[in-house]
């Protein structure tokens, strides 16, 4: 046990500690296997097994992340003298602590690029490795590949709801910690937003960085249009205003005498449909036709949507909370699978048949088929083996441990998930999720479950 | 604009990054101040609007990250420069960017021990600093208050629901990135957890690490029987055998037949209720009455609640995503506001006054009164220089940017909050938050809020 020092402890996470940033039982099986000699070639699959509530349709993100951690991670003896003095691992040999201070990811990783459109059931991403490291690396990956898509899935959604409006990340504060943050700012701008408030990732990511005042600003100032003017002066060409601290009509009035220099204005709160319309009357009197009006506090796909319906002259979103958290539906089954495993040089199908949590068995591909405008007309999932007149979305990424993938930029990922979305027709795009998509199982694949299923209920 | 390389990036969080971890917004405000000498001694005051749905109070975490976060804020070099860079900062001179090199966080903190129960419209947390320092940490400290305090307040109403039986935080995966996991595993600690299977905050935090095998284990093997030997050789004083991968009954059949050396079983699908008196009985038959049962599988306190309704004979609930995600309510509405400023060395509160968001103006304190019984009567929300016989929950932390609150281990804390509980009435702590807590305002609040809303409205 570590001793507890006066100091603060910020748990970060590191390309250091990032190995033990799991499941404990990964390391118990992880011994387990080392000790029993069970470290069989393996094969694992994460999918999702149900499409959240209110979604049709999914976007994978997060690859980038995963891929950083399987070609960087150890464990570094500070945490394998931790787990070897844990009372748990006291009958376990030396060996396998050996083994876990020399340990790198020597496996396969097959995985959908980022942006890539997807639905339940489909597997995202298959890893094949010695037991040990296709098991360990469960947790984080999970955690990575599903928060960060679960972020895109839903700024998708938001982002088709604005009708080439912009929409602009401004979730940083209310996301599940600093670094959720910065990755929702990375998976929502590849789900379609313009840019982000978050610094971090604009830095990292080389995306556009948005924003400009708070009500803290007017509310240091006895005047509001003493704050309004003071902060034009210091940003001449980027003031966006905020005009909602005392009063929207009051307000707008005020930053219309800023006059031809003023950029835009952002109403926060009150009914934004009634004073989008009143400050755009306001502005477009004062010949301010070019200043837009940016619309931020608790939207969603929903209320975007309804405010458009009522031509509320919106030209812009600052969407927070509600994407940044996925706030009705916050978080995505994802899950890590057993499917194959060599034994013997024997390629042995596993499933799961836990009650409702039936599992595909064998190593899969996903085959998407698409119509002559290229759009998508049902997707197969089957054997890696099969021939269909298909794409097949599983590209290899890394084998033997060696990335083999040209990392795209976020910037590449976004105008793919863009095209993805495109191709997608509109009625799996609609708010309510009325229709699903089809997704269907081949023959063979059907096969080897019904096969199995015989076995493991006789 | 970076440069992208080939590498992944990792895109974590750490001491020299977590200046720019921020709004843009707080940036071109903090120049704005800067530059307009409106960097006037600050008052800023956390507290969330508005109870969660589904929540009756909330108990307040992440304060140690917060302290991390004030004692080490600083703005290396490289991005300064990016920021100097950007179109956006080209009317600033390049003292505010000097200013920026040099910043260090030099003001006062007062906040809420964690573990500290807590209503709305109560601050938990005040800084009193520099405009410019004070605004600035707002999107950081937001974001790792409110989610630790978002988690401790969930697990607190799952670990009152399991009645005595032990919690044990199972929701690494789901957590919306590897931090969040980290965090979530020390708040749910906080709120009562017994433990988590997330090892590195095990490590960190001194507290148990907790898990065994998953599905693949089972499933790597040809008999199931063999997996659970093998298993218990490796770990012969910790086996707790996961049942259901194939069948339930089956399965707890093979564990009983393993004897006295088993430890545990845990069911984690299927009908639980029903399983675990099944599973109680082969075990109790076995004579193995020592032999625990674990439960697992999208529990939340509803379900656990119905589930010792029905007299399910389980020892311990392992509570994964419902927890971490605080699923039913996944943000807090916390927020940051300006309360006072000093200006020529007049003190002048202040309030913002959007529809819907307003806010009491000037420094508080809370103020909480017991009974004889030391049970919670009532609270009062006042101005710090009030007499109450009462105490006054916001406690110095940081003076002129030095700790002088000797932090709490999380045990502490999590003792701390488990007191604060015990002396919350009853009915203030039902699963359907039928009551409201009385939190009142004092009178001297009240006329200044009055009086400013005489001004503003004139």
């Amino acid at each position: 046990m570590k001793n507890r020092t006066a100091q603060a402890k910020p748990l970060f996470i590191n390309s250091e500690n990032m190995g033990i940033a799991t499941d404990l039982y990964q390391l118990t099986m992880a011994a387990g296997y080392f000790a029993c000699k069970q470290n069989h070639t393996s094969t694992f699959e994460l999918f999702v097994r149900k499409l959240p509530q209110n979604r049709s349709y999914l976007v994978a993100a997060g690859l980038e992340q995963a891929i950083y951690y399987l070609t960087n991670l150890s464990f570094p003896d500070t945490y394998v003298q931790y787990l070897q003095q844990l009372p748990l691992f006291k009958n376990v040999s030396g060996d396998f602590f050996t083994y876990l201070r020399k340990f790198r990811f020597q496996g396969d990783l097959f995985a959908v690029p980022e942006g890539t459109t997807f639905f339940a059931n489909e597997p995202i991403l298959r890893v094949t490795a010695p037991a040990i490291e296709a098991q360990i690396i469960e947790t984080y990956l999970l955690s990575m590949i599903c928060y960060q898509t679960l972020i895109t899935s839903k700024a998708s959604r938001v982002v088709h709801s604005a009708q080439g409006k912009e929409v602009i990340d401004f979730g940083t504060r209310r996301a599940h910690s600093p670094q959720a943050g910065v990755l929702a700012a990375r998976a929502s701008y590849i789900g379609g937003c313009v840019g982000t408030s978050n610094v971090l990732t604009a830095y990292e990511l080389g995306i556009p960085a948005i924003g400009t005042i708070a009500h803290s600003w007017i509310m240091g100032y006895e005047n509001e249009f003493k704050s309004f003017e003071d902060f034009q002066k210091v940003f001449p060409e980027n003031t966006t205003l905020l005009i909602d601290t005392y009063d929207s009509i009051k307000g707008a009035q005020l930053a219309a005498t800023i006059g031809k220099k003023l950029k835009g204005v952002r109403l926060d709160s009150g009914n934004i449909s009634l004073l989008s319309k009143k400050v755009r009357r306001i502005l477009d009197s004062a010949g301010l036709q070019q200043v837009k009006i940016t619309a931020s506090g608790d939207l969603n796909e929903y209320k975007i949507s309804e405010l458009l319906r009522k031509r509320a002259p919106i030209d812009s979103f600052g969407v927070g909370t509600e994407m940044v958290t996925s706030k009705d539906s916050p978080a995505l089954n994802g899950v890590y699978k057993l499917v194959e495993q060599e034994v013997d040089g024997r390629l042995i199908p596993k499933m799961k048949c836990s009650e409702d949590k039936v599992s595909y068995p064998s190593k899969k591909q996903v085959y998407r088929f698409f119509d002559k405008s290229r759009r998508f007309k049902k997707d197969i999932v089957g054997l890696t083996d099969e021939v269909h007149d298909a794409e097949a979305l599983l590209l290899p990424i890394i084998r033997s441990g060696k990335l083999l993938y040209p990392i795209p930029t976020v910037q590449k990922a976004q105008k793919f998930a863009r095209e993805n979305i495109s191709h997608l027709p509109g009625e799996f795009k609609r708010l309510d999720c009325g229709t699903s998509y089809p997704v269907l199982f081949s023959k063979s694949l059907r096969e080897i479950k019904e096969r199995l299923n015989r076995n493991l209920t006789v």
